[in-house]
Parts: structure tokens; C-alpha cells; sequence
């Protein structure tokens, strides 16, 4: 079978590698070999082992009636949405690792393959090498999803993780992080939360079966933890990690991204590192928990090969993904309830005490000129009318139960 | 798509209660309805809402060609075994949580489907609502599995959970465990490690694509396990677990099941209670681990009706189980290399101190009539020739790297 790898990148050139280093055991698995037969990028690659291979114009995969899978990971809407458009209409099935344009437009490509008798799959978009779009897909079958909650972020993580490791501030741990490659120079995407956003709006969309948009879902990075909440959260005997998160209710989703106290039985409270997570919970089975690398080029480009072998598998596309098109509606995130951890200004005790009822004052000895306390369990919309009240309010953070 | 279910008991009872609960997105998943048509089981239900499809004659079910699925949930060799192939050689799928007959009829059982056109599946058979199986087969097909490590058994981990957590003997807490229905009455299965090892041998059988002959894995249950080895695992930053463990050597398969010192860096570590953990270490990949429960009614029951909706999906067969006929040759323990605590009364440090390389004596305040010691990275063989000259030795627990 005869591929093409469009974007010569980190993980398109990790999908010429897998498949050359694995040769015989997807050879067997796939019940075929699989070939590159061309590579799509701007640049040339002299010196490259496939350099032959590269070609710079779309239209010469397209019009090759061999190319049976084409492997997308460009990265970004366009051109890697009108591509994949075009290969789908030729009956060319897509794997990608483009998070950003299965989140925009999972459902029509989905259905544009299924049409087409082509697969549109996309195991590497989210949590990188863990297998999660196929076992949600294929193997928890039996279940009703009631929870979908990950750390789909491994910069956070990673960052989080050091902070409270190491005691050092966001921004020093950051800047080392960036040193080592794992932070972008401009992290934003990361640490304000859209990575992990776009990805839990894909894994909530597999849930529901419609489309949940990724620009409804309430997101909050990590910018604004410091070496204080993570002082608070030993008292408590939690940790502090960044959540994605979604939960079928009454009449629709609701999902968020914000940084969440996660106490040490949680399964997700010892995910550290560059690792990544997602804790599924299923009405009948309870907890699972799918944990593993979620980025790095062999990892991802290996679930990319993984989606390879299904479109050897099955030729004619599956129909399994159940990803309809239309949108399920997110409730607003003011009906979410939990408790929170809230810091105050010392000198307002007397005006949060009146404001909630505080079961127990939380003081560190190295700041006397603030205090924490835990909230009931209460609304958004009630914790944020309260804290619109209470003038010395210096941060909250929302406590996962 | 009509079923029937062998056995009435836990799971099979299991099986109808979901398909029951979750009907709708089961049919929609596997594209039409599933209807249990017939139990099999010796005894009667009355009053059981399902009682008038309790038969007690095989044969109805075989003969009958509305059945194109059928649940073994009777556990045990016979007569689980005959149903199963009298059932596939009549094209009719097998969905099992039967360990005992997968690992010792399972290459034979796939055959016999793959023949028939129809399949033999065990999701349920390892780590119960735990997808693994399937991830094995659908997933991580572009790895070249290097390593699989699990706590594949519920009742040892709540066991070794709470006598760290509780500070309580091995049989104290068994005593209670029993009484709470985390453990059988006979519970030699269980803290003896036959049951992880039936479940090892299945997982590395998938992985290495021939049977790994679960007779000739290495066990070791945790009977001798005692606080005192908890006080060292202490000492050194370790928790103790038991480990069902594979690794794909030279000329072979090197398998073991054992209590292992394991360090927190690992994730299993953090595995507690009933819960079972499979680590997965893939060439490309790296380290992905499955968590859940591995055991109940209903998460077993789930991982047996996720089969069921493969039959439904693929009712010609699949072929995708790459377990074949013939065995794989099992490496002697000898040869597997690590580093261990070794436990010795205070009179002979001189001579362990002849016999090893010990770079520090661990103490423990509490037992002054003994010491501990961490051996350098040596083969089993090494190990034990030291350990037999050695006349003071109170214990030895692997250590896992």
C-alpha cells in the first residue's frame, strides 16, 4: 500500500521512521507493506534518505490513483483542510495529528470519508501516543460516557510538575522548559489552555456523537499559579494540575479548561511530567484510565502508523466513528458547581466570613498577610457574584472532586 | 442480533444488566439490536425477569440459527471448552471472561474462529473493564511491544494497599478482604499469583504472536510478604506490588510474576486497592499504561459486551488476533538480571558481606536483630548460589528497575 506524508515536519518525518524501524510488524499487522511514495513540503531535504520523494505540489498525489492513505500533519487549518477535503473526494483515507482542524471540522470530514468508502481518522490529535480515539471508539462499546477528564497538555504539566517539585516560580520553570525544548517559544497556545481545549473538545464531540465547539468550552491556562497555591495545596494534600474536562448533563455538555486541586487518590494526581492522561469514566465500568506520552515525534507519529494499518485493514473505510455532524449544546459554565479554594487579603476576614460560610481558615506562616479557606459546594455563578463583593480577593482555584 | 449467555453467575448476569442499562448507544454502536435469547445454566431463576430463557441443554443453543454470539462465562476448562468449539465450528462467535481456558486453548480457539469465520474474543479475560486486549490488537499496531508489566490482580493490590496504608499483617487484612468480597474464601488463586499468571501469559501470547505457556512462568504469590518488608520499602522511597511482568528476550520470552519493590517514579506504583494497571513499553512509544478495574460484576460484563458489538460490527470474522498455533520458547529465570533487598539476621553481615558487593546497610530502628541490603544489578542464578551459602537470610524481594 502506497502512502503520502504531507509535511515533512517533526511528526511526518517521525512516520517515515516508525514505518522504516517497525517494517515487519506492521507489514503484518497491516497484511500489506506500506510504502511512502511521496512526502509534501515546501522545502527540499538533501541529504535525506527519502529526498526522492518530495514533491511540492499537491496535485501530484492527488491524481496518483496508488496513493491509497494520505498521512496529514501540517498543522493549522489551510492548507491542510482543503488537501484533505480533496483526498477524502478522491476516496484517499487521511490520518492526521492536525488537532486544530479535526476540532473546526471532525464531523465533515467524517462524513466526507464515510461517503467516499475512506477512513478520516485521527488517533495522534489528541494525548499524542496514548491509544484513546480507538478505545473510545471500539472498545468502550458497552458504555455510557458520563465524564471525560485529562491532562492533555504535557508543557503544563511539565511546568506544574516543576513547580512543585522544585519550588521554583511559572515563569523561571517556563524559561527551562523552553530551554529543553519542551515549551514553544511562544507557549501560549499551551499554558493559556487552547491546546488542551481543542483536544478535550474532540474527545467530548466522540461522546456525544455532534460536534462539541471548542469555542464554547470556558478556558483558563496556568499563568496565574504561583509558588503560594501550591503552598496551600500540600495543607490540603492535593496537587494542582491543569484539567480539561467535560461531563454529559440534562440537556447538553459541560466542559472546561482551568486549572484544578487534585487530590492524591485521583489517578491523575500522579501523571507528572511531559506525560499526558485521560481518565474516562463509563456508566457501568467506572474509572479507566489511558496514560502515556502525549506529544514527542515517535509517539505521535507512531498513532498516525497506527491509523495507517486500520486504512490497510479495512479499504473500503469502517463507518465506526461516530461523530455526526451538528452541534450539541454546551451549558454555560455559571450552572457548573464545586467547591473552590479561595486566598483573601487578611485584613478582609471579616467580609468573607460573612460572605461564605468558612468551616476552617487556612494559614501559611510564611505569608501572614493572606489566608485560604475551602468554599462549599457551591455555583460558579454563586462563587463569582460572592467574589465580586469581597474586595481583597487574591486567587481561586477550583478543587476537582 | 440474538446471544446467548453460558453460566448465570456474577458476570453472565452481568452481561444481560448492561445490555439492559445501556441498550440504546449499544445498538446504535453496533448497528442493530442485541437481544439475549437463551442462558445456559444448571440451575433455575425464578423470579428473575430473564428466567424463561434459562435452558439447561448446550444443544438448543447450538442448534439454534438465530444465535450468532455466545457469551462463555462459565469460567474453568470444562465444559467451557467443549461449548466453545462445538459453538465456533458452528460459525457462531465466542465472547469469553474465561482466563483459564484462553490461556490454555486460546491459539486453538482463534484458529477455530478464523476458520469459521467468526471470532473468539476475550476482552473480558484480562484486567476485566480494563480495554487492553483490544489495544493490543487495534492500537499499538505500529509498536514493536518490548515490555508488558502489570498488577493483574485486584485482590493482592488491595491486600499490599492496605497493609502499607494500614500498617496490618498479610493476615489480617486478607481476613477482612474476605469479609468485604475483595476475596474468595479459598483465596490460593489469588494470593499465590496463579491468577496473574493465566492473565501474563495471555498478554505476552498477543504480544508475541504465539502462545507463551503460562505453566512455565516463574510465580510467586505474597504470602511471605510482612510489615517489616514495608518498613524497608519505606527506607527506599518504594512501594511493594505485585507485578505480572514479560520481555521480549533474543531467543525468546523471559515472564515472571512476583512481589517487586517499585519505585514512585513508576506509575504503577500509584495503582491502589482493587485497581490493576498494564504498562505497555513499545519501541517508539515509550511507556502507555491501561488502568481500571480488574474485576466486578458490571466492568467484566462491560468488556464482554464490547466483544459482542465487535461480532455485531464484523460478523464475518476479523482475523485481527494475532495469536497463532506453536509456543514461544520461556527463558529461564536464571538468566533475568535486576537488583534485589535481601534481608539477613544482624549475626551474618560478616559473611554477606563476603558474599556481596553491599554498598549500604539499611537499619531499621524497630529490628535490631536484622538488615537489609540492595544487591548490585545481578542474574537470578548469581542471586540465589549467593543466597544458598548465605545461612541468615529473612527475605529477598525483587526490585524493579
Amino acid at each position: 500500500m502506497y502512502i503520502a506524508i504531507l509535511g515533512y515536519g517533526t511528526v511526518g518525518s517521525g512516520i517515515a521512521r516508525v514505518l522504516e524501524m517497525n517494517s515487519e510488524c506492521i507489514s503484518q499487522r497491516a497484511g500489506e507493506k506500506i510504502e511512502v511514495k511521496y512526502i509534501l513540503d515546501l522545502r527540499e531535504f538533501p541529504g535525506d534518505p527519502l529526498e526522492k520523494k518530495v514533491v511540492h505540489d499537491i496535485n501530484i498525489i492527488l491524481d496518483d490513483p496508488q496513493i491509497q492513505v494520505v498521512c496529514e500533519t501540517m498543522g493549522g487549518n489551510e492548507p491542510a483542510y482543503t488537501y484533505s477535503k480533496e483526498a477524502l473526494k478522491r476516496g484517499k483515507s487521511v490520518c492526521t495529528s492536525n488537532k486544530e482542524l479535526v476540532a473546526n471540522h471532525g464531523a465533515e470530514l467524517i462524513a466526507l470519508a464515510k461517503e467516499h468508502y475512506c477512513h478520516y481518522l485521527f488517533e495522534a490529535s489528541v494525548g499524542g501516543g496514548i491509544p484513546i480515539i480507538r478505545p473510545l471508539n471500539d472498545a468502550l462499546t458497552a458504555e455510557k460516557i458520563v465524564e471525560i477528564t485529562g491532562i492533555l497538555n504535557g508543557t503544563t504539566n511539565y511546568i506544574l510538575t516543576h513547580m512543585q517539585t522544585d519550588g521554583a516560580a511559572f515563569e523561571d520553570v517556563l524559561k527551562s522548559a523552553q530551554e529543553k525544548g519542551y515549551a514553544e517559544r511562544n507557549p501560549e497556545a499551551d499554558v493559556e489552555g487552547y491546546d488542551a481545549c481543542r483536544k478535550i473538545a474532540i474527545l467530548s464531540s466522540m461522546a456525544a456523537g455532534k460536534t462539541v465547539d471548542f469555542r464554547q468550552i470556558y478556558t483558563e491556562g496556568i499563568t496565574k499559579i504561583g509558588q503560594i497555591d501550591f503552598e496551600y495545596a500540600r495543607k490540603l494534600g492535593k496537587t494542582i494540575k491543569l484539567l480539561a474536562t467535560s461531563r454529559e448533563e440534562k440537556d447538553g455538555y459541560f466542559a472546561m479548561v482551568a486549572p484544578f486541586l487534585v487530590g492524591e487518590e485521583n489517578p491523575l494526581a500522579s501523571v507528572n511530567g511531559v506525560f499526558n492522561a485521560i481518565l474516562v469514566e463509563g456508566n457501568t465500568l467506572g474509572e479507566c484510565m489511558f496514560y502515556g506520552k502525549g506529544a514527542g515525534k515517535l509517539p505521535t507519529a507512531s498513532a498516525v502508523v497506527s491509523d495507517v494499518v486500520e486504512c490497510a485493514r479495512y479499504p473500503r473505510g469502517s463507518g465506526k466513528v461516530f461523530w455526526k455532524e451538528g452541534s450539541v449544546k454546551v451549558s454555560s459554565i455559571d450552572e457548573a458547581s464545586g467547591r473552590s479554594l479561595i486566598r483573601v487579603k487578611s485584613e478582609d476576614e471579616k467580609q468573607a466570613k460573612e460572605l461564605f460560610e468558612i468551616k476552617e481558615i487556612l494559614r501559611l506562616d510564611t505569608h501572614p498577610e493572606e489566608f485560604g479557606f475551602v468554599t462549599e459546594k457551591m455555583k460558579e455563578r454563586d462563587v463569582k457574584e460572592k467574589l465580586d463583593k469581597l474586595s481583597g480577593v487574591l486567587g481561586r482555584i477550583r478543587i476537582k472532586s
